[in-house]
Parts: C-alpha cells; sequence; structure tokens
C-alpha cells in the first residue's frame, strides 16, 4: 500500500489517487480504515524509535511486522493492468475492488510463483476468521450477519490456499471483501475448488502465475424472448448472489511467453465428472459481461496458448 | 476538461488520474478520446499563434469554443463531493460517472443556477443528436443500435433543458453516456418530466442547485419469500434497463442554508395525477441501493429542510 508501483506510473498516479477518493467516506465517518493507517505510517507517523542516526544501525527486525517496513507488492500483482479503480483495497498478497453497490468484489487479482507457494510451517489456517473489512462504509460492507443461513457459502475469491507465506496474508483472504455467497456443496467445495487447485498446480510449475477472479451476473432468455439479469440478494445487506463466477489465468511458462486460460462457471451445483475444461470460454465474453478488461496491458505477441490451444504466427 | 477545479485539490488530482486511468484502454486501442485532445492542448499542444508576446495581447477571442481556453466547471458541479470515481466524463456542463457493467451510468451531477437557466436563443436542441461516446472503448459503449425497436426511450439523465447555455453544453446531453433506457409514455415523457421541469423551477428562484441523477436496480419480495433484483437488458450491448430512477436535489435558498429533497421513482408508468412529492424517500435508502453516497460534504449543521420537512435545533 504504502508504496507505489514504479513500472506503470501512470495506473500508479491514478490508483494513490483512488484509494484517497474511494476512502473519503471512511474518513468523513471517522472511521479508521487500516491501510491509511499504514499509509500515514509509511510517510509521517514514523514511529521515535525508528529513525535512523547516520552510521548507526536501527533496531529494525526483518521479520518485523508492521505494514510500513515491507513495500506493497501491489506493482507486481498488478503488472498487466489494473481492470478499473473502483473501491481498491490492497491487501498484503492480492489486491481487490470492491462493488459497493453488490456488496462484493468486482475483481479479486492475485500473482503466484513456486516460490509464494511454499507452505510456511508457522501459517495456521485455523486462526482465520471471516470479518467484515471496516474500511468500507458501513452502508456497503458485507458482514458475517448477511451470509448467515442464507444457505450460501462465503466463498473465497482470491483463496486461502494461495496465500500461506504469512499469517497476515493467509488472514486477509477472509475479509468479507474477499467472499462472495457461493453454492456450497457441488460447487465451492467441489467444482470451485477443483479449479483453485488446477490453478496451484500451474503456480508450482511456472515462473509467474496471475489470477483475476470475480463475480458476474449474466443474462438469461426468459419466456416473452427478453434478456434478463436476475440474481438473488441475501441478508439485511443485501449481498447479491452471482449467477456466474469466472477466473482467468494468466501463466509466464517461458521468460515473455503466455499461456491465457479464461474460466466461466454457473453459480450452481456442477457434476464432479464434467471437467473443468468444459468451462474455458474467449476471454472478452467475461470482459463484456464484467464491464472491465483483464490483462489487457500484456503484449498480445507474447500470448502463444488460449485456452489450451496453441497460436499460429500472425 | 481541460484545467483542474482550483477548489477541491485531492478530488481533482483523483480525477484527472482517473481519466487517465479510465481511459487505458481507448488508448491502448488507439482510438482517441476527445477529453485527452483537449488535455494534451492545454498543457503541452498550445497553437503557435496564441502563444503570448510578452506587453502584446493575444488575439483570443472571448467566445472561443475550443476547450482549453475555458475552464472546467467541475470543481462547481462537484461541490458536494464525488459518489465515485468510477469511469468518470465531466462534460461542459455536467459531471457523469459510467458504468460499464450495466452501459449507463452511475451517477450524473448537475449545477443550477438562475443565471445558467437563461436561455441562450442561439442555441438549438434540433440540432442535436443521440450519439455513443466514443471515449467508452467498444465493448461497453452504449449505441443508438441498443435502443432501436426496443420499447424504450433514451431517457436522459441530466436532461437537455438544463443546459441551454452554450450548444455544446446542450449537445454534450446527447452522449448515449447520459441516456437509460426509459419507459417513454407515462415515465419519461410524463411524471420524470415532470420532475425535471420541478427541478428548473427550483434553480431559477434560488442561489444554487445542485442535482444528482441516475439509475437503480432495486430488489423485490417473490413467491419464494426471497429477495431478487430483475431487469432486462436491452440491445447487442445488453444495455440495463433500470427498475428505478432517483433524483436527488440539494437547494441553497439562503447562504450556506440548504433544503435537500431525494426522489425514487419505479420505471413504470404512473399515472398522471400523482403528487412527485409522493416519492420522497429518506436519502440513505437510495444510497445503499446505488452503493454511494451523495452530496456527503454538505455540513448537516447547515441542512435545514428535509423532504419538505423543517429540521428543529439539534
Amino acid at each position: 500500500m504504502a508504496s507505489l508501483p514504479r513500472a506503470a506510473a501512470t495506473a500508479a498516479i491514478a490508483v494513490g489517487s483512488y484509494i484517497i477518493g474511494a476512502n473519503y467516506p471512511s474518513l468523513h465517518e471517522n472511521l479508521a480504515p487500516s491501510f491509511l493507517k499504514s499509509a500515514k505510517m509509511a510517510t509521517a507517523v514514523v514511529p521515535a524509535d525508528r529513525h535512523q542516526i547516520v552510521g548507526v544501525e536501527a533496531p529494525v527486525k526483518p521479520t518485523d511486522p508492521e505494514p510500513w517496513t515491507s513495500p506493497s507488492r501491489a506493482g507486481q500483482i498488478m503488472r498487466f493492468g489494473w481492470p478499473g479503480f473502483d473501491n481498491l483495497r490492497t491487501y498484503e498478497d492480492f489486491v481487490l475492488s470492491y462493488d459497493r453497490r453488490t456488496k462484493t468484489a468486482h475483481w479479486v487479482i492475485e500473482h503466484l510463483t513456486p516460490d509464494r507457494m511454499t507452505y510456511d510451517p508457522s501459517v495456521d489456517r485455523s486462526k482465520c476468521a471471516f470479518r467484515p473489512d471496516e474500511s468500507i462504509h458501513e452502508y456497503f460492507r458485507s458482514t458475517n450477519e448477511d451470509y448467515f443461513r442464507s444457505g450460501y457459502d462465503r466463498g473465497h475469491l482470491a483463496p486461502a490456499g494461495n496465500h500461506r507465506k504469512t499469517q497476515n496474508a493467509i488472514d486477509q483472504t477472509f475479509y468479507l471483501t474477499n467472499m462472495s455467497p457461493q453454492v456450497g456443496k457441488g460447487f465451492n467445495r467441489d467444482k470451485w475448488n477443483d479449479l483453485e487447485k488446477h490453478v496451484r498446480k500451474l503456480a508450482r510449475k511456472n515462473i509467474n502465475v496471475y489470477i483475476c477472479t470475480g463475480p458476474l451476473y449474466i443474462p438469461k432468455k426468459e419466456a416473452d424472448n427478453n434478456l434478463y439479469v436476475k440474481y438473488k440478494v441475501i441478508g439485511p445487506r443485501q449481498v447479491a448472489v452471482p449467477t456466474h463466477f469466472f477466473k482467468v489465468a494468466l501463466v509466464e511458462y517461458e521468460k515473455d511467453k503466455y499461456s491465457l486460460d479464461s474460466y466461466l462457471l454457473p453459480n450452481a451445483v456442477i457434476p464432479d465428472e464434467t471437467p473443468i475444461s468444459q468451462f474455458l470460454v474467449p476471454l472478452d465474453e467475461i470482459e463484456r459481461a464484467a464491464g472491465f478488461l483483464i490483462f489487457d496491458k500484456v503484449p498480445k505477441s507474447q500470448i502463444k496458448i488460449i485456452n489450451g490451444k496453441k497460436l499460429g504466427f500472425w
């Protein structure tokens, strides 16, 4: 959060500003968004005992968990473009844009590498708790109450299993901003989980894997021959139950050579025997429905494989 | 568009950046968003004949229509806060945030005064044409084709009748970004039009009137006792047909004294005899459904009248 990505100067300026803009309501209400606090610490309010005296090493532990001691990975994670700038949250190991109308995310982006997939034995998933992100204005913040007895799982968008490098990183995947109401049995705990495991396998074997995940609200033809978008909303905050979820994986399998897989799954019970490859769709189908572009900065000439098909010369 | 509002420096930086950010796809696609062109003109590409020689007056006509000669009114229009920063378009006389998922606006904000309500006789509404805003990426841009034979009007959010100061200002209200599919007879041409006329009346009699207008997608209880959001989408771009529209008018009736009226109307035939006062609702009902705050920067102590009711001391 504290530092801006250097690679994408234009985007970075926009992002910095948006963080200020997007959080104004919280400031106004005198809430304390946690990352704004860290931002302040990084710039002005450095505790006195951290000040370095020239020539004397300050007593900073390398494992210091204070956010201002470790620069944000946002620049790395967002290497191939920002799908949008609405209500950004740059957590330790993933970046999210929150949709205050549906009370769930627009999108979540992660960056995985073989190194980042190594399990830190001190990290304990059982210590994690689903919790609201207090930095979202209370009108628009989803809460555990919204999911209670709804019949839907609090489904992770950035999976907990992708972020086991630090306790803080895995903890943050349990923010309700990173959850969407998902059908539990037959989807979240089954086919969707298979897809997440497939992506982790890719991440263990390749240089870099970038993943964009999010909910969709896709229209359906009704008896009157017209198309309608229809979705349930749950709880007092009326959290939207997406009709579909997408996951796009951009894999750097050799330096500057990429493959791109775009999955679109219905938020419904899916038979176990259905292979995940059956859910591959053209990327623009997801983009048009979502209202944003995904990984639009990756040079087109470097994408060599799309949805498992090798591209010829062009 | 060209210059940034001075009054709201933080917001202005955010806006400037967002304009760059939000339009990256267009640049990327080598389209030429018109306001980015003007932005360039304002900073670097000032035509040679505009350069002032010290002590010699440059031949700039006061009515010069080039955007870079007249600073943006965005600072004035947005005096009481930005509801969001998603895909901003700051047109000559109104500011709009575009929702690429629904292919219509999130919100439109206008600022009216008695002076701005004076009719310029050279302005000709019949010269205006509904047209797509080419600065929106083609995936997300609504077009006249989307509305063709849909049965819905291309309903103005910022009404043409509020922007008759210049031909350019009224022309820009015809961008399809400023349109939403509205029921024609009984709504757009009737009750909604009554509301617009009511606001114009307010604007002729008061110091300042600020108006925020937009579409909503409000859930409804179905037979299974659950709440569902359901709306039609029209045309090849699947433009959303909102279930409701809101209009919030903040009226400065004496210096630093405000009244606030919040209207919520269904996008449906409304009987002529229904008074518009019947559609007054608490502001937060609109805000929660919309996913943003409206006029949140107006000091609460200066709001003296809400939905026609005088507030007591507190």
